[in-house]
């Protein structure tokens, strides 16, 4: 089997190397506007102060980890921790690096057309996707060569997952707290255009959008990936059936690599058919081209693989099931949110009663548009588990080789991803570096396909995410051997009753962290505009620096108890009512967690449209009573979709992942079988 | 054990009885005021109008289920389905009727003082709780009688149930309905006061409070109690430990019967306390005393009825461990929503900031407000489990008997809730009667009161409602004999995630109702002032009639889809994917059903007292910009606190009735068994 670990070395290995091309490349394009390069700048340093601090947080968190890891667990587990959590923060660095850089120049390119600006958005954008697959198949695959024990490797995916809770919810808090004072004071009070560079919380914003959208979505990817691979590595090598047969450990992999090798070539795609008319199109056949080379590439891995008999077609079917279903789920989870349907519309005429409405609207649909997600969800649960069992696989083992053929192509889906945040904040360079009204246009239209491919990308990952927690959940409850997990038991129930308390806890934790910045925020916006002369008139700089500072110093400090709340709650749950109990608390959170991520997303998503619409020209347009109804929508969506929708996919997998890694040590020992609770409740 | 029969019956006649002679005595009580008089036919007009065409409704769909039940089951739960269904709308339809001729009553003896109007108001509502409490017992009683089978009375409830979802749902699309086009048009457009008479929808407005709060809540209230009746009587009778020993079908019976005693008491003692300066301190001890009441009654039923050994123990503390619960959890769960703690005084300040931060702050909050009432929901839960398995009962039994305990009190609960609506009526008919300035402040302090008890008996009603479901839960696996309801069972994951979507589904089609309601009401109002010359003036009368209709064909049509839904999933799912499934669904949606009521109710209360927070004096007060934003907070959150949050109790409720209705035929037949899914699933 060494020759599979060497190919999945070399395929993470290259991952790097063409990522590290791509951004020689990238900052080997020129800005010659003195003014986009100053602001570039100043994104740049804001970008690298939060993370370093980040990092520093991060740090002192590791330090009691490892010992904890170390104490409770093992030292190998421990080591695989330090190397996960610097694996995923060398990738979102990279992709910071890159995104911050790469923002003035796809600005400045915008000024010779779409032709030339959209390869420089899209590559960096690649450079980041690259980043995370290849730092994440090559710690995985050397864990593995060296230890042989996919226990050892969940190590690496929990160190990966607290790197990716800090960075997806600190970035959320920092971007939020930052867009809405930016609005609320600069557009509200003082009638000024979004990325106006007399806004003193114009950079802060921007800053944010790198530290929140392109490294904490890194990060987050990063951890659903890791973790998809991981879990079904897990139950590989725990099912009974598969006992003696590392091929199973092996498989998901080898079939990241072959994944990475598709989203290269798609990526090529994309690069040549960005001449075209429609970028979003564009990045939206690259995603369809890397799925379509991925089937083959995967029908040839799983038969050179070896697998006796029939096996082969049980591992190959559950995989292209969940890859088809990312597509369909990401292709078709924008109709609460499309621009163009009847729930934006709805919500965008209801503005003419005012902001009330609205909020009811968007909130209703936003619920309504949980519906097809979960259905998707289930169907391709369902299929991944039957097609697995026709042909002797276990289903579990089924549903995690689902999650990580849906998962395959993250090379190409994080690429887009990132393209998206980089070509907005070019748009923030261009403003500053008072470019023309052509270049903007441009930089509007690079900016609008980022929308589109994000609305595909964004399915997709609660998709993936979903049905990574059930293969962990499987994980879990192979690693702890639970004969049974009955809902009736009144262990089961307390554990599901709390589980599914958490997300919305953690939701309404991070939500009130953005509303009590944001006031600060909008504090210090008033106290520039009224204590600096000359600065509404544009004569005198802002202290952009004092904005980024209130940003930064608030979201790292509001982390604090979501995260201690979402890594020690499990080990709690675990200790006091026993491993049944953590098996229920698990089910609580990964169901809840789904129905309010998506909602969350949607609804948010929704509101954005609705005042879009009217921005477009409906209902009086920018400026009416509608709009004011709407923005009020869009700025309760805001932290819906920006903070805490995407902070429930981390959390669900990081608490999977506590309460795995934790597993062995809570089954031998708890508090529920010292009292032999089960004999309290004669379950 | 035919004594203990004749006791239930007999009680449930005095409570009606009793019930009646109060009746007369509050019909005795004069209204010297025609304005008053007027005012008070009219809303009786429109109550009485609604309720016949809901109850036109509920026949046609009660004819179908009827033949149903014929075909499906037996024709003796036929029989106790129409029972069940009539003795519940005779239940609502009496509380309405007083309620509505109380109104007037209570407004024209708040000219001679509190001392005066307090104890009409308190013995009006308690008419409405002797009908609940004896109309429930008896028909459960006789028809145990006839069929000495727990299994039929199934069917009075299941008809209960369906009363209760068309009453409260229908209800509470009308009440906010009528309450956001009245407060939308009147309030914001023509600076008119709560009650203006000049607003074409106030009589809709107050008939709303009378179909919604005391009609629906009659309904619900009538549900939950004959539910928890129901499901220890099955449990009583399924539990093979139980067989041949009728005393367990029949102590919920008896149970209910010494709680009918204890109200009785505790009206008394509110009787004689309303002279005290505080009414809300009145019903709050009348509330207590109950409870003290009732403990020893329990113990001398529990230990007269004979049960063998220490069994009666482990009857006896589980029934206080749910009355204590229940009083807890009540005392407890107005932290979030109460004016002088820190989440509403929070709120009311971010609403210097505009509306979006009153919404997000309130939303947040709300999520948080889940906590304490899911802990103490986990704790009776447990508390009721360990005690009934420490004396050798089954843990289920304890937990049903925890319930039949929480809500042996209902018929004082139910009174100080009635208490509410008909004193916020009474100030409706003060207004309009023209009555003075002391007169109104009177009605105030009686209304303000009625807040005070609401809060409690809310918590009270969600934490009843979760046990409950919890031991229908129980009677439904029952009775379908399910081995093992294990959650790593696909067939049981997708059960749960279906269930769990169908609260969120559910609230969001009641709150797109009552939008699309509120606007055509809006328009109609507009229409009105317009239209009619001099109605702004006072000098022309409104057409009250109109906006009356809106709110009654828009409730009656927009339930049609949420009442189908709820009737129809449990069987269509328990069909598709069988009895496991729907085993899943069930604890999916108590779940989310009781996540989702008590985010709504609180987050809608504490939206509420913002305001009032704010239109006491706070940042501006009424007519500041800070109002106008916790204006459109409150708005927000009237849906959810009165249409969607208080459905989801029936809505669970209903669910889980459907699904042990048809169970039996389910475990017989069903697609799942024949496609031999547990093959295709190798579960």
């Amino acid at each position: 089997m060494l020759v599979w670990e060497i190919v999945a070395l070399v395929a993470g290995l290259v991952s790097i190397a063409i990522g590290a091309l791509i951004y020689r490349w990238v900052m080997s394009q020129k800005v010659g506007n003195p003014g986009i390069e100053a602001y570039s700048v100043m994104v740049q340093e804001g970008s690298a102060a939060y993370l370093k601090r980040l990092f520093q947080v991060l740090g002192m968190l590791s330090i009691v980890l490892t010992i904890v890891l170390l104490v409770a667990v093992n030292w190998q587990t421990a080591v695989a921790y330090i190397v996960g959590a610097t694996c995923s923060g060398a990738a979102a660095y990279s992709g910071m690096i890159v995104s911050t850089r790469a923002n003035g120049r796809v600005a400045w390119a915008a000024r010779s057309g779409l032709a030339k600006a959209l390869p420089i958005g899209f590559f960096a954008g690649a450079v980041m996707g690259l980043a995370v697959v290849g730092f994440a198949l090559v710690g995985m695959t050397i864990l593995y060569m060296i230890f042989k024990d996919p226990e050892i490797v969940l190590g690496f995916s929990f160190g990966a997952s607290q790197l990716a809770l800090l960075a997806k919810a600190g970035g959320g808090i920092y971007t939020k707290t930052a867009d809405i004072g930016a609005d609320l004071v600069g557009k509200v009070e003082f009638n000024l255009v979004e990325d106006d560079p007399r806004n003193p919380a114009v950079v802060a914003d921007n800053v944010g959008d790198n530290v929140g959208d392109v490294a904490g979505m890194g990060a987050d990817i990063f951890d659903s990936y890791v973790a998809a691979v991981v879990a079904a590595m897990i139950l590989g090598g725990a099912l009974p059936v598969f006992s003696g047969k590392p091929a199973y450990i092996l498989l998901p992999l080898v079939l990241s690599a072959a994944g990475i090798l598709a989203s290269l070539l798609g990526m090529i795609f994309v690069g040549r058919s960005g001449e075209s008319s429609d970028p979003g199109r564009a990045l939206n056949m690259g995603t369809i081209a890397t799925t379509l080379i991925f089937a083959p590439l995967a029908l040839a891995v799983v038969f050179l693989m070896g697998f006796e008999g029939n096996a082969s077609w049980g591992l190959l079917l559950p995989t292209l099931a969940g890859l088809a279903a990312g597509i369909v789920i990401g292709f078709t989870s924008d109709r609460y949110t499309d621009i163009d349907q009847k729930p934006v519309q709805v919500t965008a005429r209801s503005a003419e009663t005012g902001p009330a409405i609205v909020i009811l609207e968007g909130f209703s649909y936003g619920l309504l548009s949980m519906v097809p997600s979960i259905i998707g969800i289930c169907v391709a649960m369902v299929a991944a588990w039957v097609l697995a069992v026709a042909f002797g696989i276990p289903g579990t083992y089924g549903v995690s080789i689902a999650a990580v053929g849906m998962l395959a192509i993250t090379g190409m889906i994080m690429s887009s991803d990132a393209y998206g945040p980089i070509v907005d904040n070019a748009k923030g360079c261009a403003e500053y570096g008072q470019e023309g009204e052509e270049t903007i246009a441009v930089c509007d239209r690079l900016d609008a396909a980022g929308n589109t491919a994000k609305a595909i990308t964004k399915g997709f990952a609660i998709g993936a995410a979903a049905l990574t927690v059930l293969a962990l959940f499987a994980a879990y409850s192979e690693t702890v051997d639970l004969a049974q997990l009955d809902i009736r038991n009144p262990a089961v129930i307390v554990g599901v009753f709390i589980g599914a308390m958490m997300p919305p806890l953690f939701s309404a934790l991070l939500m009130l962290s953005v509303s009590r910045n944001a006031a600060l925020m909008v504090e210090e916006i008033r106290r520039q505009f009224r204590e600096i002369p000359g600065l509404l008139e544009g004569k005198a700089k802002p202290d952009s620096a004092a904005c980024v500072d209130i940003a930064t110093r608030g979201a790292l400090k509001e982390l604090l108890l979501p995260a201690a709340l979402s890594l020690l709650t499990p080990v709690v749950v675990g200790f006091i009512l026993g491993a049944e109990a953590l098996g229920g608390f698990l089910a609580g959170i990964i169901v809840t967690g789904i129905l309010f991520a998506l909602f969350m997303a949607n609804a948010g998503g929704l509101w954005d449209n609705a005042k879009k619409f009217i921005e477009d020209g409906a209902y009086g347009g920018k400026g009416s009573e509608a709009h004011a109804a709407a923005v009020v929508g869009d700025t309760v969506g805001d932290p819906f979709k920006d903070t805490a929708g995407p902070s429930l996919n981390t959390l669900i997998v990081v608490m999977s992942l506590s309460a795995t890694v934790f597993a062995p040590l809570i089954a031998k020992f708890n508090l529920a079988a010292l009292l032999d609770l089960a004999k309290l409740f004669g379950y």
